[in-house]
């Protein structure tokens, strides 16, 4: 085989508000590889077949600094994904296995043996499309999954209200409290969305753009737990609908990852009056204590068609501004995934 | 015994911020009472000694509904104030006890029967002043003391910031948290309440109106619990200095209670980036779990020095207005407490 292009994708300058392709986000076709012939010292070959796009990666772009890491200026992104092992000089990964782990946005990459075990193999006994593993299987499943269990102290015939109900974290976070025997009311921003929360068996589903979160809250009865996913004016809106002794579980503040003027909730006295509790979480966290259960029950639950999912696939590396433009806006009807080539 | 009077204080408007005396809270001296004949009809009659302020109490003063029954115009305020039992039906509480429990703003009371369970007997084995079982033994310390041993995660070598540290609920946590080993920075607002501070060992103390919060904290490396007590701009101080998986144990929030304008703290996604956790509490929820120790350990460790106090003693029902306004303003040095009644 004679050296083929290994494009990628940088990031090139730090953005303000939504990211803009071609001058924050660069798809760069320069460089080229011989899969055949480059060295692995040790380590092994990987071709990238899919890559998650996650809204946590906007703040990666920043220079102020969160709970991951930040890029600096010409760095690949990189996320999680999933790759087909072409070459291996490491055991436990074997020539042919799909493997899921930290992969750069790039057509192929050269690990060293070190980075082997941040990889898990997908065995897939259940024959489920290898992209869930980034979704309903993969991070935010796991997300919605872990942090209901850990902070929802669910009761039979409580209510919950999830801000971004049709997302991947969302979506998840409100079949799970279903199946737990909650009354769940859910938003989201279309009525694309609106439909596809009806069909995953939510109890009431409205658009945030043209119907009141106070009515709609007012009129559910108010709420025992809130998943946030959105932060500012709809936590305010929520913590008002609280009932005493309720749970604020805090996911995502998607409300504040783009905008300079960010919005505080005047409201938080009633945290002492109703005795409210609020949470933030990282998955990675509660990981060693709920991975093993997860594992050995949602791929199944997503084969027999039980944990309902949506997927929005774009095409190739060169689309990957794009897509994170459509997912920081929220116009993705389902998790966004970049397919960066067939097997 | 002739009639006597039988002064009282009521809510004879709504403030609007901080209550006027005379206009919101009325000493009213038309009423008499004659002790050695007033019928009890199987209940109980009480000289009120001293009765209790709390800043929770402006919240009664309002039409908006709280976690206290919020108190019609024309009502006699009420509190919890320890009495002398001077005529009694009830064999548990016989002549000469001292009790502690719900009493009106008002010298001479009589309860019905079935208004003696909410009243505890003072042995006070241990001498201290009866007063302090308004303050340091009573609501106020047990809210600090529960709350702290609750939700304060404490770990030895953590540290925590105590904002009104010098308040009766804040010196008590304040003095809790250096037996647990915590670093403790307490803020006040006044020189005379910083050097109380002092005299009850915290490691820093400081006046928040002469002194940056932020470069406090900053100095002090940072807090892994903010016990708040006032919420708004000093709550989001706070979030900005606190360690990652910090606990926040929202008691009060006196920034709220006299404001038309309120102000939310803009850095809540800090939650996750930080793995923060926010609750608010009201001290009855936690009597329960914790009575039984604190009344078998804190009046001891008041008896022999160990848990300091302070107190500001108005003399009279006339003063209660006065005494309120002191209180809500945060000019008092120490516990406010009204003596009603030499015995």
């Amino acid at each position: 085989m004679s050296p083929v292009s290994n494009p990628r994708v940088i990031l090139s300058s730090r953005p303000t508000g939504y990211p803009v392709p071609g001058k924050d986000i660069t798809y760069d076709s320069a460089r080229t590889i011989d899969p055949t012939t480059v060295e692995l010292n040790g380590g092994f070959l990987t071709k990238t077949l899919w890559l998650s796009l996650d809204p946590y990666l906007r703040g990666r772009m920043d220079e102020e600094k969160r709970y991951a890491p930040n890029w600096a200026i010409g760095d690949t992104l990189d996320n999680t994904g999933i790759a087909l092992v072409v070459r291996s000089e490491v055991p436990v990964l074997p020539v042919g296995a799909h493997i899921l782990g930290p992969l750069p946005f790039e057509a192929y990459t050269v690990h060293s043996a070190s980075a082997a075990s941040g990889f898990q193999v997908i065995d897939n006994k259940e024959g489920v499309p290898l992209s869930t593993y980034l979704g309903v299987l993969g991070m935010p499943g796991e997300t919605g999954w872990y942090g209901l269990e850990e902070y929802g102290e669910c009761k039979p015939g409580e209510s919950i209200y999830v801000s971004t109900g049709a997302g991947q974290v969302g979506s998840v976070v409100a079949q799970l409290a279903k199946s737990k025997g909650l009354r769940v009311i859910a938003s989201t921003g279309s009525a694309a969305k609106v439909a596809f929360l009806k069909s995953i068996g939510v109890d009431r589903a409205f658009n945030y753009n043209t119907s009141s979160v106070a009515e709609e809250l007012e009129r559910f009865g108010g709420i025992d737990i809130y998943w946030d996913n959105v932060g500012g004016k709809m936590l305010e809106t929520a913590i008002e609908y609280m009932h005493p002794n309720g749970r604020l579980i805090i996911c995502g503040m998607a409300s504040e990852y783009n905008h300079e003027e960010r919005y505080g909730p005047k409201n938080l006295a009633q945290f002492i009056y109703r005795r409210l509790k609020m949470i933030g979480f990282v998955v990675n966290e509660l990981r060693p204590k709920y991975v093993n259960t997860f594992y050995a029950t949602a791929p199944g639950m997503v084969g027999r068609g039980e944990l309902k999912y949506s997927e929005d696939v774009f095409e190739g590396l060169e689309r990957v501004g794009e897509a994170f433009v459509v997912m920081l806006q929220g116009r993705n009807l389902g998790k966004v995934v970049v397919r960066v080539a067939q097997e």
